[in-house]
């Protein structure tokens, strides 16, 4: 090693030792032919003492970010001057050598914590950014995240098992990047979406426990917060239930946080079912860190004279205090309802003597307004919004104001880590509802899998499913941090003919579903055990945990909105010449041309 | 779970317990109404008994690969039929219940350990091939392999960190895959031939210690025994030198030979210079498992009257016993060399007498004929073989016999480890060779980079290594298993400066370099510190440590030739929207046409 020490780990007793560090100038100061660098290297920081004289004048050359070999004696630092906010404080390091490593051009921005430059410009500059504590740090606790992981699963008996990058389509509800195979001009292979059907394979194969932290591939539309290349802890288990993989899923999520954030979780975490969720917090990934919960008044409102809420849903949710709001504020909700393409957010104020203000409560019947505020669980001061309409559309809106509700109210304990399986998923929701939230249906029918194609319907279901694909439940769950689905999987279907049944139901026969996934269906043929899984989203799993708020801040290289990464300008141009080695534009010769046409032959 | 204990694990202690195991029928017989079963599990195989009645009845289905659930009674086997062969020979299990989890067709060949068919069908069911016990157990190794390895380093606290895949095309010696880019039409990602660029990065980044078991892709023409993805242990370090990264390569090899194979290599590893192993063993990655050197006879036969002979080097190998090799043989060594582009493999034999016999001999001068068998090593009894030529070329040759007598010999110690570091390799080889060897070279001069292009030069060559490409020495190191290069690494350029020297002599101009490599020449001019890593082969490491003879035994789901996979038929074509969509004729907008030309403006 070019030094002896690391600046960050020098003491009070290192005082007297000779020692030889490496690292750079964060910050230089200049006190009377005195010169104090702070040197930082990965473990942390030490001041270096370039006295008068001949040291002091080569120190004079020292700029930001310069990389330098610095010898000299730890000394106890004066009296007065010890810095107690840092491990190093008490010491410093008086130069007798400096050798400069490399220089370094004048930043193009500073490497402050609080940066004001924008993603393009900090990410050109990844490897600066990354100097700065808390990208680095975002990076280590990633590192750490996927140790206690593989701990976790390596003491259990899994075995990781690397699967294909470079593979066959498989459709998963987004677009695949494809890679044209020079070698056969003409076909192309396909990035995996997630390493779905090979750990089935694995699992035909007899493998029992497998897992991988596995790159996947989308080339989605990058909606907020997507990379067209993502990480998920993928895990695969045979001879297991339900309730086997999610409490797999509480071993490994335990000991991140027990670890990493210091927090025991409570085993078992609680559950929702996907209908209460829907229900109460009108999301399949609700965030449960505050106790406001929508209400159903379907009932309540079944004789009602206001127009608005003769429909087949009607609920509600509370603002506590919500009635003092101001007019413009009001007006705000309104707008917020129309960008999520709703006509309004209906509303009354209760007020602090019990009658009902607002534009709607003149609508309602004296019995109504009567009841209402016990109804929603209101008290004086509040606000009631209200949503009407069919039961998915109404309750989505009333569960994105519930969150902005708490976030307005400050109602959420940002200390808190909110964690909660969502279970007995339906199996399937219309193929309409899907593509308009940009997912890429697998089959032409009227239905597509909710969780994936794969999963298998609950025990109560198998026979039926396809009778009434509406209401059928899966054997599928995912688990919710602070309103972030952090992790999604189930038990999956291990019989060709289930398979087959729930290819149908989503427009697939038997000819197309033998041509996208007939390796599968084969593999079904051999006595394929019971088997089920899981995946939790790395990037967002750490993101949470770090208390970041955009997955970029936790990928080493991420790339910015419409998959461009402003370090290296990928994508970017082939040239003509890779363009004709990649076969790209490779046409397959016509068959030669014959006298007369030949009947054809059986 | 749906089972209570695993088949293999059950011993004579476990005598009277009920137990319900899952797995598969290795194998039924019947002996008069009786049937027995090997129940087998990842864990093991028990034999399970259907008496006679009705659960006989029941079990007269099963036949091969059936998936089932066998509840029964552990019960010591009759005295005189244990078998002690397996860990569960003293127990049988007597069935009370069966449960069919899933059937099985009749299988494309046995699953036996000694399998016959070809890899095109065997891969084509690789979920059945992976329940036989080699692949089975290989998959299980190389998760151990990484595991061993990834303790080592985050002991040493080393962070892993993922570096993007759809990234900039970073040339190193071969071809990138591309893939069009959808949001960015006529953009292409390139898939990485290595992290290189990006460990790079993240060392100008300040992280020190990088790790990651990382992807990467490779367009060859598939020469033998490769893959077009494969796997590197890749590890790279600030401010060290050429001695820490070997120290810490052969603290992760010991710890993985160690744990894995019973075996304690005695570090330091010993090492051979680049020059030394060509000289003596005519190989880069030189197989020390058996004594055998080549000898250089060039001084030797500095007066020789025979044409052949007169030759920049003449060296010698010598076959022991080789004397007595019938004519076909020696014969057939004709062949071996014209198989490698050479003319023939000149030899004399030299009898039990001491007297040399074979065509070469007579058109030696007597008093070469003399010392010959001296100054070659050679025994009476024993073959000697020469080439004589340009060294390089002569070398080879002389290498390649070596490595046959080796083996036709029977020299080699099977079960010999025979590491070794290849060290001072030279920074440049003319690119005509590089070319003829498949490699595609990065810039268009007479030189290219042995290693890649961001080795540093020695100290003793950094000021001259452009004076003198030919002789210029790198630190850059192999390591070599068994004649296997499994691991190679270097010291990189972190100067500005270098890096652009080292470009120009590879005929890459400023201008070229900046647009190839520009954010990494970039980054040099923030205060880069000294840094170096190594990567390893992780495919061909564990094959050789698991004593299997091609990669595609240690990879889940390999590819045959062409790139090809038998089990998901990819690549396969893509359809016309997909094509359309991706954006892959995407032709940019022609300049509208103007009325007049215009004349060019500066």
């Amino acid at each position: 090693m070019i030094r002896t020490h690391e600046a960050g780990t020098l003491r009070a007793e290192s005082a007297g030792q000779t020692v030889t560090l490496t690292g750079w100038v964060a910050r230089r100061r200049d006190h009377g032919g005195v010169i104090f660098i702070d040197l930082r290297d990965a473990s942390g920081v030490s001041q270096v003492v370039f006295r008068e004289g001949e040291m002091a004048e080569r120190a004079h050359r020292l700029r930001a970010e310069f990389c330098v070999k610095v010898v000299g004696e730890v000394a106890a630092r004066p009296a007065g001057n010890e810095n107690p906010e840092i491990p190093t404080g008490a010491i410093e390091v008086l130069a007798v050598e400096l050798e400069v490593l490399s220089e370094s051009a004048p930043l193009p921005f500073p490497l402050d914590d609080h940066l004001t430059v924008g993603d393009e410009v900090r990410l050109r500059y990844r490897y600066l950014d990354l100097r700065r504590s808390v990208p680095a740090k975002a990076l280590r606790l990633r590192s750490e995240v996927s140790r206690v992981a593989r701990d976790v699963l390596n003491a259990e008996r899994f075995v990781e098992v690397e699967t294909p990058t470079l593979t066959r389509s498989t459709p998963e509800g987004a677009r695949d990047f494809v890679v044209p195979a020079r070698l056969r001009p003409g076909s192309w292979y396909a990035l995996p979406q997630s390493p779905q059907l090979f750990k089935q394979l694995l699992m035909v194969g007899g493998l029992e426990r497998y897992y991988q932290i596995a790159r996947c591939y989308r080339d989605e539309d990058f909606r907020a917060d997507r990379q067209p290349e993502f990480t998920q802890l993928d895990i695969e288990m045979s001879f297991v239930d339900q309730e086997d993989v999610i409490a797999l899923g509480e071993r490994v999520i335990g000991a991140i946080w027990r670890e990493l954030a210091d927090h025991d979780i409570t085993a078992p975490l609680p559950r929702l079912t996907y209908a209460d969720a829907m229900a109460r917090y009108g999301s399949d990934k609700p965030d449960i860190r505050f106790a406001v919960e929508l209400t159903e008044l379907t009932e309540y409102f079944a004789e009602t004279p206001f127009r608005v809420f003769q429909a087949p849903y009607v609920g509600a949710v509370v603002m506590p205090g919500g009635a003092s709001q101001p007019r413009k504020q009001l007006d705000a909700w309104q707008e917020f309802a129309k960008q999520r393409g709703h006509k309004g957010l209906a509303y009354v104020l209760v007020g602090e003597d019990g009658t009902l203000g607002g534009p709607v409560a003149k609508n309602l019947s004296e019995a109504e307004r009567e009841g209402l505020a016990k109804a929603a669980g209101a008290e004086p001061g509040d606000c009631v919004f209200f949503a009407a309409g069919n039961p998915n559309d109404a309750r989505a809106l009333l569960g994105a104001a519930r969150l902005e509700i708490g976030r307005r109210s400050g109602l959420i304990d940002e200390s808190a880590w909110g964690f909660v399986w969502v279970v007995d998923a339906p199996m399937f929701e219309e193929a309409a509802a899907a593509q308009s939230a940009g997912d890429v249906a697998v089959g032409g029918g009227r239905w597509t899998a909710l969780h994936h194609a794969f999963t298998s319907p609950t025990a109560a279901w198998i026979d039926r499913f396809d009778q009434d694909p509406g209401n059928a439940l899966a054997y599928a769950y995912d688990l919710v941090l602070n309103g972030n689905e952090i992790g999604g999987g189930s038990i999956r279907i291990h019989n060709k003919d289930v398979q087959e049944r729930v290819f149908s139901v989503m427009g697939l026969d038997q000819a197309e579903a033998q041509e996208k996934f007939g390796f599968l269906l084969d593999a079904f043929a051999f006595g394929a055990p019971p088997h089920g899984g899981i995946a939790f989203g790395w990037d967002r799993l750490v993101m949470l945990l770090a208390g970041l708020d955009s997955i970029r801040e936790v990928i080493a290289f991420p790339k910015t909105g419409g998959g461009f990464d402003p370090l290296t300008a990928a994508p970017a141009p082939i040239t003509a010449e890779q363009r004709k080695e990649a076969g790209v534009d490779f046409k397959p010769a016509k068959p030669a041309p014959q006298a007369e046409a030949a009947p054809t032959q059986a």
